[in-house]
């Protein structure tokens, strides 16, 4: 019997101001119970409304570096002083229940999560062009000329790891990037190797059914 | 620009039963203009009720054979005396138009497409079990059990190439089914080994803008 198989890990990366934190909640919404969205450990400070649990797992250094030491963790990085990562075991678990889990992290974290585990998909969430990139980053109106072009320049290096991706997310419509993610995802539980064990079941079967 | 690219080749075969036909058949009403369906060359005589270039281009021997000397067939095989085969000619003009063209033939001459084209998306449509196939190809009711027998030893035969194909559609409810033939082609469209040049153009103006 040919069913949907293990969770799907996918990875969502893409350029900032490129939407693709909306994409997910608003799939996670639309989808609820399909998806689980992994959530990041830090030793970051909790900023104001942040929940334990929610926005991230508040852990001390010492906590951190205890997870990494027994790999516990399915990567992890350290940005101004304070360290990100993502908690295997609960990765894991969703996989294990059959939910397609979500990361959402920049690409270094994603090579070394395909490195890891060498069937996670990988998302790149682009705007149509560069000249919209350019224009979403400029439009929001509160950013000084500086800080555009350190985004645009960000930018350019974020493009640098698109080819290593799978697949290009285009968010031009949100409602129909949100639904494209989620036919990228779940066609990917009909990829043939992801089925190898179900096709030789059949198989055996139908050579029965032939004797 | 991101924007579609040129037409994706596709080619679907599938076990006798398992619907094939009928799902390229509602595919192509459902979004005309977006597809089109191959028609093969034979030298064998037109049915009843056959149009030349509707249901097959029908050629004498000696037209097909200087075909095949052309090189003016994507593949061809022969089968009980006569000749079939895909010319080449239509695929390449409807792919140059950004039509997504389906070639429904069977696995020999699938694995021999995506030998000549191997961007080729190669899909696989299955019954949802065993069994179901089985019940499919008993429950006609018209068959005596020899036919029955000799068309599940060929299910079997048909069902040792699966794994060359990159996906399987499973054909359970047909409108479903069609949906997701459609999702895994449009899906196919965002794969980032078919967008290489607009990533490229776009990681250049990228770097243009934070100079």
């Amino acid at each position: 019997m040919i069913q949907k198989n293990k969770g799907i890990l996918t990875v969502v990366s893409g350029f900032s101001g490129s939407g693709k934190g909306t994409i997910m909640k608003e799939l996670l919404k639309r989808y609820e119970g399909q998806y689980a969205l992994s959530v990041s450990a830090t030793t970051r400070n909790p900023r104001e409304g942040e929940v334990d649990g929610r926005e991230y797992f508040f852990r001390t250094r010492e906590e951190f570096e205890q997870m990494i030491a027994e790999d516990a963790l399915v990567e992890y990085a350290r940005y101004v002083g304070n360290y990100y990562g993502t908690p295997r075991a609960y990765v894991e678990e969703q996989l294990e229940a059959g939910k397609d889990v979500i990361l959402e992290i920049e690409i270094q974290g994603a090579l070394k999560v395909k490195e890891k585990f060498p069937d996670t998909l990988l998302l790149f969430v682009t705007p149509p062009s560069a000249e919209e990139l350019k224009n979403r980053l400029v439009g929001r109106g509160t950013e000084t000329m500086d800080v555009i072009e350190s985004r645009l320049a960000r930018a350019a290096g974020e493009a640098e790891g698109m080819e290593a991706y799978d697949y290009l997310v285009v968010n031009d419509v949100l409602e129909t990037c949100v639904e494209e993610v989620h036919h990228l995802i779940q066609g990917e539980h009909r990829r043939v190797s992801r089925n190898i064990e179900a096709i030789s079941e059949m198989r055996e079967e139908l050579k029965s059914f032939s004797k």
